[in-house]
């Protein structure tokens, strides 16, 4: 089957027996999302929920590795929705991935509250207008919290799991205390932690975060995961993160 | 000068200058308290209060790697606190170190509020009657949450520090997210953070954390540290952090 490509888009083998459609002028997936699919775990028979999905990404890579039911990926940009779409039909995953085109603030109006098991979420990382500002609306709003604040997509989390449903995310550590309150305050107790540093000398520039519906409070803190060992050579755990079928990178 | 020493107490030297008495049938200090001294910053002419200070380990660490002007320890067993009184006398510290006898949840009333620009906890780290409880009662009020809970010491911490005062603490990161929630409801903005980790490849068994009174939601997460090579051999942090200065371990 040849992709429907439209000007610009370029086809990526994800090396786990899928493609994605990608636009370099829109937003790229990166080691965030990856990691993030790595980092989640869907069951056999659950549904899970990508709050933001961008071009699908996270519901591909999950489809990939997890057993789960079914995945949704919400995105409020229609034209990144339909990129998304036009991945999963090449990939006939239309009856296992479904993509809708809507606002993260009213998720819950549009699924239904507590219909999820698992939330997952890459959402901006930086504080609304603060830092950089790309010109490119499309990715400006992919990185900063334009349309939907930390807070917004944690309470939707917490509204669209089941009991005892999992939120997993990947942010930025210096916004580490307030992913912590924030969760808390919404019933998403944080369970389980992992901090990513390129080096194993270098501050972490990610944190994965898994969190769970009126959870009790205990929260384990997994060994770092160091990316790169010298430039240019992953580590061994990154390697195995990469053979381990989530996704090629 | 001979140490007044009493039945089953040693002098042990901690190579930075200054010695200190212990008693193994009570509670000796840790690498927990070297490190808080080594991640604890007080600057010239800063006054330092430790809650909690047992045998005095900690404003004792301080004063040797530090300039601060006066340091205090508030310890409520008064055995515990009349050794550190002793190791304190045996130094010749008495202008600069003080040693209180009195209950944490009574430090505002003792020095009153907002005196301090830093304070330091090592904290019992079990929530009260969990886990194995040792039936000596000095080493179960030492570890055990008995007569002071997390919520008591992040409290009080905070009525003792004048505006934009430090707190520093070593805890387990089985409760990070509780130990960062009780730090934010009572103002002590997580600023900094470090994981200790016994070996690269392994969770983390303590954790660092600096809070700043009423500072701006923004926490810099430093890189891993890991104190073993391998058995019986230190990393070359734990090497540097030895010959810093804080004390010989």
């Amino acid at each position: 089957m040849t992709a429907a490509l439209l000007d610009g888009e370029r086809l990526d083998d994800l090396q786990n027996g899928y493609k994605i459609i990608q636009d370099p002028g829109r937003f790229c997936f990166g080691i965030d999302a990856v990691l993030l699919s790595w980092f989640a775990k869907v069951r056999q028979g659950e549904k899970a929920l990508d709050l933001g999905c961008g071009n699908g990404i996270i519901p591909i890579l999950l489809k990939a590795h997890t057993q789960g039911a079914h995945y949704t990926g919400l995105e409020i940009q229609e034209e990144s929705a339909e990129l998304a779409r036009r991945s999963v039909a090449y990939n006939h995953l239309e009856d296992t991935i479904s993509i809708v085109t809507g606002d993260i603030k009213e998720a819950a109006t549009i699924f239904g509250a507590a219909s999820f098991d698992v939330v997952t979420s890459n959402p901006p990382y930086m504080i609304h207008a603060h830092g950089l500002q790309n010109a490119n609306a499309a990715k400006t709003i992919a990185r900063h919290e334009m349309l939907c604040t930390l807070e917004d997509v944690v309470g939707q989390a917490a509204k669209m799991l089941k009991s005892k449903g999992r939120f997993y995310m990947v942010h930025r550590p210096f916004r580490l205390a307030e992913i912590m309150g924030t969760m808390m305050k919404y019933h998403l107790e944080p369970k389980r932690m992992q901090l990513v540093h390129p080096y194993l000398d270098k501050e972490p520039n990610l944190v994965l975060i898994e969190g769970v519906l009126r959870g009790n409070s205990r929260i384990k803190v997994e060994p770092p995961l160091i990316i790169y060992e010298k430039p240019g050579v992953y580590t061994r755990q990154t390697m195995e993160i990469y053979e381990s079928g989530t996704c090629s990178f």
